[in-house]
């Protein structure tokens, strides 16, 4: 049986490129404005290595490993390779990740073996040390798992002559892992990026720059007496059994191999249970992305890896591979520059590439990288390893190390507030997003557009949408604050200040409530309106004739219309939790101070230029739009938008203050009397809210607030109250809120 | 100090006419088809006496007396007595409410004094039995409650020169009180409905028939020594008092008036905290309507109410009372025919009310309504005792009261799904409403439109909203069942079947898709479609023009689409609450069947006769409509509303079986097999969904299902289930849904 000329058999129809993918990256941390070893334990703030799936600790406690979850495509395992990049650098405290594969100059001293909790890790790593010295482990790379689909498995199987599955599916991976084996110098001199080694890494200098110091025989390899054969999964399996009982090897996964078989603890399990992926582990940091790897390299390496199968069979596999194995040191230690030994059977490679592309019809893209790998090929300078040699400055990349690193760190403090390659999703979601990769709690995402996540932690599973639609607040407590008309009965029974008032659907009885008004200020609106029209405000109470006229206009917009009184102050928003106020929060309408230099047009432009200013809920702030209302605003106020405005002359731009309308957010949670949380609080727990959002005005905050004397009243409660606007705010210093919904769905996780 | 004038005082605008009020109506229970007390014990359905505030026992134990909650107008008091006696009527079982205060002929042994719980009540029962026998007691009649409103109250206080509010207050309803016993004979002459007794219930034959023997000396009256002063607060306490402590009366409550002072349990109460409204005792039952009273007898009992407090202040208060009893007993025992005697001050009252009506600019109902008076005054056989002279039969009215009765009985169970006058609400919601006044659960309507209650026994609230929205479920669980997406995610993880499918947002991956789907029978959908637009079924698989063909037609109708397994077999809704399966039901599309006569149009009128049938959910099956897409389905199938189908050939006018566009429902709970029942359960409860509707394809019934062999698919899962579908079918016996909503919520109503 054979797997041989299988792929050629398929339907070209066949999505072959589905599939799933995972990238780990290591990366040491780094004390900023130096290239020293951080000598700072593990951060804190990543929560407890003991199960994080995202970012441990490899062998030395300055080396992350950040571990992307199983993905559907490249495109994915790097969207959240990015987010999980994006929360190690905002993670580290004067400290960035070096962007090299090898590490600056570091002393045996100075690296402190990772503390881990598991006593046999401890053990293996100190085993680690003492067998290949623990200079040697710092060196870091980027391991890409790779899957077919089961489509695809099963579309081969049928095509084959195999009758058992597990064994089919043994054999195919096997043959790709042969393959990778037999053709990884092509990846070696595509994007080998260890050209050197700092003074004192290796027991002899170097006599010039190569391609993978990492992927030579002086990198991260076996003792050569050590040979595992890659034959048949029965050879594998002997060989390497026989390695470990024979105490060559410490357990097998000090089979340090630049392709693993991947799916079960140990070897043998795999007559149980086939292979599921491959673990290529050849690939060194891309020190020009943040990420350490690009899109084009996970693709290219995909395309390669699907050729691998379209490749024929090869006899005397270990023979082939012990070849291949030598070709690879020598394409790692030529110079960067010199082309690919004759000897290197590169056509055969690049062929099986085109044949692929070109029986499955893949799309344009994947053309162009097989032609990009051809130049490269012609032309060793446009390797990764040709591009570096310019960095090299007095023998060391050190320099160029600390800078790409730092550029590397600032990216991920640009737009800081966001989570990098999730900006599309709602920012409160994000920001949650952000809290638990930091915290290792499991993300699923649901459904993308909805903003609906399945977050989980040892088992324990919370569903979440925007944000804080969570379980913890019961079905009907959300429903009850969507209605207006039944929070306000709701707070007024419990003795709690709202703005009296009277809802009407006919014009009689709103006209025969005016004794009700005649002396009060009020306020006259249809019941659903946005945009300030229909309302009328009487500040000193309406005669009858204007209260009828004001009927009369709110009749028009809407058949429900609202009396309520009118109640003066300003306006502040309690973010309360589980019954304690987290944060407060002044909004202002849109408004733009003049300088007596531009016109208001410019003003606002120069106002929307602020990094925190954005669309659509994706940034803190909102861009303030000129629209009909804003142009009204102004007309109404007697500017136009080419009117210059004195110095410290205050325009408002809308009457409402949202923050989606392009207001100001002042965090004000520091300066707010205890009072006043309080009594918000006790509104939200009143409901039984665990999430809410209550909206107060306060006429005077130097008066202390009660229930018998409030000095305020509630004109709201939200029960999906935004977040992110109290943690990245116009003023004030801004609170944490999506880590103490986190901690609130997963008690377990809180720090003792 | 004087309440004299100060209504006349009083702005014109003023909202006079609100206030409160409630009603009390006894009514003796009678044997279906006979004129004989029940002598079945108080319904046990009706839930636990103790605390039930709609449907109490009185004086014996087949006299039930509903109680309205307190309203805002006499309109809604009436609706409240509606649905009362609505849920009382259906409640019994082969009995009905005898429609008049006067008992149908009843010995003392027939008469049973009710055995409730509280050992006072059962040894004041006994005590009234042995003063003023046990027949007496089961003359029934309606008290009527009514209050002014907080704001006409302050208007007076202001308009007064009282300092004390609860001195004031007191003052004002003890003259509301005062004047009542003044002019209570015009009630007495307009409202008596008591003109005989059956033979037996008094000691000496009447030689006539009379207005009121109820409101007569021959009543419900206390012993003639027994005078209680009502000339100030302090007499009225003081010679109450007096009355109790000398044991002539067992407690405050015995003592018999035609107005009561309320708000405090005992007299001396008031001192503290004034009188809070007039219960008003003396209408007998008007027979000739189902609620007893009218909603022109109320608001007519209003206007006089307020006309009396603009009557002048009266001296010798007691005197006047006295010689107005006296009045008052000569009109309840003249001929029902027999003019007002002239001594009765009848303009005094009617200017009193047209005054009113005059002062505060009243409605012209209300105008209306006086006229009614004046005209009932100048022609005592326009007055209730005038018009049931007619209705005497061999000086008994005993076949006049069963034929009233069992009218009055027939129409509650005229369209029995619903709760009279709420039946604008959500039938769900209206059956909810049914259950929890029979059970003794105190309802609220927060939010009438949005269908948001608050229900409430002994302090242990709950909020419910569309019928099935409430606590029990947590806030995201049916924001997942809102998410098909997430929805089939999760029910796959959990190895439920779903179909299998995709959803495209752009053509070019919808195409590539077709590899997975080339052999299936598949749909292909607009993500969003109600009408079966752009909608192309492959049951036999697709080839690949025909897909792409699919898929241009679907997305010209959206953005979204869906490619999914073809599902074959009977859609079924599964019931599930808690955990449980409530009930099963086959819907099926809107259609009609020939009988070889009538043409297509003519059957569909045919159809919607059925009782059963309305519009908007506000009956269990709903009208068919000839709408555009009923006519399509018609043309397809080479019809036209005017074709005559031959007998038994069924036509379906609908593709989409929902009852909501005219579908049939079929009760299938008993037929359906145990096994997919709690397939439907487990998905439910895999959500973690208190309530939940299952819908699930069969293709064969008669297969057992099971998790590993479901041989059923899941095609969605509802948050907010029909509940009144599965309980008033087209056919098959239904089932009790939301009596199992309201005992989940109420768990301690349940019965032993």
């Amino acid at each position: 049986m054979t797997i041989n000329q299988l792929l050629q058999k398929l339907d070209p129809n066949l999505p072959l490129l589905e599939g799933t993918f995972g990238i780990e990256r290591e990366s040491l941390r780094i004390q900023k404005n130096t290239s020293k070893l951080a000598t700072s334990p593990h951060p804190k703030a990543l929560g407890a290595r003991s199960y994080h799936p995202y970012i441990q600790t490899d062998f030395s406690e300055s080396q992350l490993e950040l571990i992307t979850p199983v993905t559907r495509s490249p495109k994915e395992a790097l969207r959240w390779l990015g987010a999980i990049t994006d929360v190690a650098e905002r993670t580290l405290t004067g400290e960035y990740l070096w962007p090299l594969s090898m590490p600056p100059k570091v002393t045996d001293e100075e690296i402190a073996i990772a503390q881990l909790e598991d006593s046999f890790e401890r053990h293996y790593r100190d085993y680690l040390a003492s067998t290949y010295g623990k200079t040697l482990q710092t060196m870091s790379g980027i391991h890409v798992n790779m899957a077919l689909s089961a489509t695809v498995i099963q579309a081969l199987f049928e095509a084959s002559d195999y009758e058992d599955k597990t064994k089919f599916q043994n054999d195919l991976y096997l043959k790709i892992a042969q393959n990778f084996l037999r053709y990884r110098w092509l990846l070696t001199y595509l994007y080998g990026a260890s050209p050197i080694a700092e003074r004192g890494f290796l027991k002899e200098d170097l006599a010039h720059p190569v391609r993978s110091i990492r992927s030579s025989q002086l990198g991260y390899v076996n003792h050569e007496d050590i040979v595992i054969s890659y034959a048949s999964l029965d050879d594998y399996i002997t060989s390497l059994e026989t390695a470990v009982a024979t105490k060559q090897l410490i357990a097998e996964k000090e089979h340090y191999s630049a392709v693993r078989l991947r799916g079960q603890k140990a070897c043998r399990g795999y007559l149980e249970q086939p292979i599921s992926y491959l673990e290529l582990r050849c690939f060194d940091l891309n020190p020009f992305t943040p990420l350490g790897i690009t899109q084009e390299t996970m693709d290219s390496v995909h395309l390669f890896f699907l050729a691998l199968l379209w490749l024929d069979d090869v006899e005397n596999v270990d023979t082939a591979i012990a070849r291949a194995n030598a070709l690879n040191n020598t394409i790692a230690l030529s110079h960067p520059l010199e082309a690919l030994p004759s000897a290197a059977p590169t056509s055969d490679i690049l062929d099986a590439m085109e044949s692929v592309l070109k029986h499955f019809h893949l799309p344009d893209h994947y053309k162009g990288l097989l032609e990009a790998i051809k130049e490269q090929v012609a032309d060793p300078s446009l390797t990764l390893s040709g591009q570096l040699l310019a960095h090299i400055s007095d023998q060391s990349l050190e320099a160029f190390g600390q800078k790409e690193g730092q550029a590397h760190h600032d990216y991920a403090w640009h737009a800081f507030y966001a989570l990098k390659d999730f900006e599309n999703m709602e920012l409160s979601t994000q920001m949650l997003m952000f809290d638990a990769i930091q915290k290792g709690v499991q993300i699923e995402i649901l459904d993308e557009e909805d903003q609906f996540l399945r977050l989980s932690y040892k088992g324990h599973i919370e569903l979440v949408k925007n944000g804080n639609m969570t379980s913890k607040d019961n079905y009907v407590v959300p429903l009850a604050m969507a209605n207006k008309v039944v929070t306000k009965k709701l707070l007024q029974e419990h003795g709690f200040p709202t703005p009296a008032g009277r809802e009407f659907s006919d014009k009689a009885s709103a006209k025969a409530y005016y004794h009700h008004i005649k002396k009060k200020a009020i306020v006259v609106k249809p019941k659903s309106t946005n945009f300030g029209l229909g309302i009328s405000i009487f500040k000193e109470g309406a005669s009858l004739e204007a209260y009828q006229k004001a009927l009369d206009i709110a009749f028009s917009e809407d058949s429900s219309v609202l009396v309520e009184d009118y109640v003066a102050g300003t306006e502040y928003r309690f973010f309360i939790l589980d019954g304690k106020c987290l944060a407060v929060l002044l909004r202002v309408a849109a408004n733009v101070v003049g300088d007596g230099k531009h016109t208001i047009r410019e003003l606002i432009d120069l106002k929307n230029q602020n990094p925190l200013r954005g669309r659509d809920h994706r940034s803190p702030l909102e861009i303030i739009e000129l629209g009909e209302i804003e142009q009204l605003m102004l007309t109404q106020q007697g500017y136009s938008l080419d009117s210059v405005l004195e110095a410290g002359v205050k325009v408002d731009l809308r009457r409402n203050s949202n923050i989606s309308t392009g207001g100001d957010s002042i965090d004000v949670t520091e300066s707010m009397d205890d009072s006043y949380k309080q009594l918000a609080s006790q509104m939200a727990s009143t409901l039984g809210a665990w999430v809410c959002g209550v909206d107060l005005i306060i006429p005077d905050m130097t008066k202390k607030a009660s229930k018998e004397d409030p000095h305020c009243t509630c004109i709201e409660l939200n029960f999906n109250p935004s977040m992110y606007m109290h943690t990245y705010c116009q003023e004030g210093p801004g609170q944490v809120i999506t880590l103490k919904i986190l901690e609130g769905l997963f008690p377990e996780i809180r720090q003792q």
